[in-house]
């Protein structure tokens, strides 16, 4: 046995479990967030949309994104991992037609499992902006859509051997191909949607909807706290140690500042520390890092983090100015955190932390070159993602419709969609709207 | 230091620590499914049968099985770890009493805890299908017993070199070696006690108790998903990087696959994607895909885990027609899951996937003759542990009674056996039965 | 690549990730132990605590701990990592001024990151017994302090080369260093602030305040265990097969024996198996062989566990005689079983299972001599944080303040601290006082 192959196989498919388990904290951080007549539906949401991306990516989305093909999409191996493969050979040694991934020498299913845990997070960004009014069945249609089509496509891009690689983007975990991806797709969805009932007053003022439960919220944070451990030190997809050690401190600095500075800024503009910000904050934090964890600093990346975490508080504020309802702020975490995140490493990044990738960006005397080209990234993944993804959502809704009717919408989409509810033990408080 | 070892090692027991982890999956669906003022009792359950479970089997358990003996029990080195054991010696090498386990290459503490929590799951499994009216000294003792002398005499036959190892039959992870005895061991306690109050009316309608909350069933199910990463690719014990590989992919198919084809019988049978269905897939879908997740493809294991995931549906249904009374479906989930995926090696193993074990079953060419052991070792492994069970029940139940009063069960076990209330702060309804 | 230090670096930080997560099991079980109205300020605290610990850490506390100094502080390198230091270099080939941690061949950021996590844990002990009456900011200012300054110093004694290393005290896991600081500056803190209102009636007699959420503790109890395999297993550094695997085993079945011993001790003292106290005695079990899991044998680790597990029962009602109002127990489990655990190691220590280590405790024929040097250490460690603590602590309260208004206390600091309610969709109870 080849004792590299093994310790980088370990070390990816362990990674890869971290990243799986974000799972429960999306559904934890998301369904805490909202009301407890929609728990069944959002957890349901939630537990679901990785079944459905395990499908979507086995049978499409690995093939698009990682065979072989021109700068916008794979075109061999296209179906069930159907295509040769002679890993865990390297380099020259590589024969097969996944090409893009024969940097890493580990088998092919413990590529797959990795690259599919990652497909999953971005589909699961998407079940917390549209919750509390989505009908399941839809929800379902166009996570499916979403992993075997739009995510591999612009995640080929930028992983898979295509274009904005050859540009020189960089995005080492996913601010952009994975963070940025879901959140696009969530926008149009919200705006296909529109607002919950009652959460935009006739006169204009903005209404807090609370979460049932900030215990399940404060649960679901850590879980993806610990989760990117897995996220950004896995994506060396080796176990290099220096590498991983350096990943790992730089990610859970972000995380810290981003909490910290979503506290604080919360604390002086909202006059208490509200414990959704600080939640957001630390989520936040972690997405900025996502792109550079690799290429800045641990000073850069607490700064990075407290930015990210500071944004978070101003986003949502933003987002609910142009009544856009996301009920548990994952455009703001997501998105703002994903294009701020990616546009860092154009201002942050440093040769010497990684030699012959990024090269330095702006701070560090690299010049405007970087940022421009992540800046080209940003827009590009941005501008088709939402596209497309506004495209699949209006055809759904012509199709199944999008939206619950207004009594179910009133009364909890847990008994109108699943015959269920999620505390019948208990007794509940009319909730707003 | 053997680097191989070390390997090997770190993976046993990271992989042990997944499994250990399991005991909150299992804590969190049952209580999840269960009523409020049962909570304390069961979640009490499930933390006390580990630390149970660890006295037992290390007391006599783990001798029994893997001791050196004869095709029915271990006879030496029978407690405490007490024979003599040169571990991580392997094969020719090796010198001790423990030779059933000497093809893995692990300190002999390694192996222990890595079986140590595959006995602690399937004592855990009959938590469940007994809860809400046993007493718990009384689960306490069955626990006990099971974990000491019936798990580890079964678990002889299957992996401690025992007479159905040596007929030829292959359970990888223990679809029957823990999952089915969990459930055998539950339903003689499901009969020994009888069903819980108002569950089945004189005119003979089931009367659905609904559980209190889907949050922690949800927590728990992702919990135990994770931990099956463990369970299965941990059985390798060695961080052989394909099978891991191979293992983990397989197992995680089926599970997605299980989960989606639950939800969808239930969709078509019960008019709504009830979540406890969806759940029950995942986790039938996952102790399905246990027995073969190594000798079988990832697409079989699609086949596998879907088949799992309808029959729990039905095996629910089953089990209330005949009102045995299992408040979360384990009998379903592990007793139906666990003899149906060990069948499965018969019908999907292929020779190529782990050459030199089960060869081909039935739909790839190898005819009946690995189907025929798989089924004798079904039936061998669960008339023994239900006879066995239903005497050990028995005699507790006339040493200590096994069922809490009437008004006990009415008023819930919390303040009856533990003088605790789960959720003192919040205002209750008055709850089924 | 060198194999050995990617090997030993990937358990490292997967140990360390295991012990982050313990953040997470903390909240919980704090937060379930305490009542509904409070619950937002307690995860609250345990999420920044965190946060704040990784700046404070990062920023300070590694140069004071383990920069090369005098036998009671570190003083070079102090600020942000900044020192000379060619890690992994091991021994002889080091060269830096973190000597102390050079016998690990690990890179600097991995021994960064896992003695983070520790120095972390160390605060959120505090949390608990402070909780429900400290004012949000001035728990977050004690633990910048903390970690920063004290915990650090003492560390140093003990792990950073310092005068209780050179004297032959042995605290491998920090039954002392991490879990009896914890306590000690909790003890501090909860003299300042004082019992909460309506804990000890003018009678004399003790009102129990029962916990609001049993599923929550369990949870965070099984998090709390499943985060020990980091903790001291971790604390080797280095995968080596034999140490490890004997420390799992050890940490184990000390858990388990603790969970027992305590249910059985509350049965016959309190006529029922509570399970805060089954909770408590696995997590005293597990204080209690933390010091000592690499020098014991796995009977020994038995009876340590269950020594520990029964204490805490005892210890409970003792600071609750004194009047000393600890809502979850953290000075029983922490302080208690840190003291008693590392005193245990002074009587069950044994040679020939870490050679060249402890030497013979008084019960295998070692004499007296290591247990007065546990008892030393045990003193002074105590003495100092606890004094150093409660200046501090006397130190915020003039500057501060340390205790929120009665009103706000009365009404559940979730509103007044946060202006959230961490269950708003719930119908509560009139809590207690």
């Amino acid at each position: 046995m080849d004792m590299k192959v093994a310790l980088d196989t370990l070390w990816v498919l362990v990674a890869g479990m971290l990243v799986f388990f974000m799972n429960l904290g999306f559904g934890l951080v998301e369904s805490g967030f909202c009301r407890a007549k929609n728990t069944v539906n959002i957890i349901s949401k939630n537990f679901i949309v990785f079944a459905v991306s395990t499908i979507a990516f086995f049978a499409i989305g690995w093939g698009l994104m990682f065979g072989d093909g021109n700068g916008f999409l794979g075109l061999k191996g296209l179906f069930f991992l159907g295509g040769a493969d002679n890993s865990p050979a390297v380099g020259d040694a590589y024969s097969g037609v996944y090409s893009a991934m024969s940097w890493t020498g580990v088998p092919l299913l413990a590529k797959f499992f990795f690259q599919l845990v990652f497909a999953g997070t971005a589909a699961t960004i998407v079940s917390g902006a549209v919750a509390e009014r989505i009908k399941y069945i839809s929800f379902i249609v166009f996570s499916f859509l979403l992993v075997a089509f739009v995510y591999p496509v612009t995640g080929h891009w930028i992983w898979g051997g295509g274009w904005l690689s050859k540009l020189g983007f960089w995005d080492f975990a996913g601010s952009t191909a994975v963070h940025s991806v879901g959140a696009w797709a969530a926008l149009a969805g919200v705006l296909v949607l529109g607002p919950r009932i009652g959460k935009y007053a006739k006169d204009g003022s903005v209404r807090p909807i609370p979460g049932h439960n900030m215990t399940s919220a404060m649960t679901g944070a850590l879980v993806l706290w610990l989760g990117w451990f897995g996220f950004n030190p896995g994506s060396t997809m080796a176990a290099d140690p220096n590498a991983i050690s350096h990943i790992v401190v730089t990610t859970n600095l972000a995380a810290a500042a981003g909490a910290l500075a979503a506290t604080a800024v919360a604390w002086a503009l909202l006059g208490k520390p509200d414990i959704g910000m600080t939640i957001n904050g630390a989520l936040a934090g972690l997405v900025g890092i996502t792109a550079g964890c690799a290429f800045v600093s641990p000073g850069s990346s607490l700064v990075i983090g407290a930015i990210a975490g500071g944004l978070v508080v101003l986003g949502v504020q933003f987002f609910d100015k142009l009544k856009i309802d996301d009920p548990v702020g994952a455009l703001a975490v997501h998105g703002i955190g994903g294009i701020f995140g990616t546009l860092a490493v154009g201002l942050f990044a440093q040769d010497k932390i990684a030699p012959g990738t990024t090269g330095n960006g702006l701070f560090f005397g690299g010049g405007f070159s970087l940022l421009a080209k992540q800046a080209i990234g940003v827009a590009a993944v941005g501008a088709t993602v939402f596209t497309v993804s506004l495209v699949l959502w209006l055809l759904i809704k012509a199709a199944l419709g999008v939206r619950v009717s207004e009594e179910e919408e009133l009364e909890g989409l847990d008994v109108g969609e699943h015959g269920n509810r999620a505390y019948p033990d208990f007794v509940q408080t009319e909730t707003v709207a």
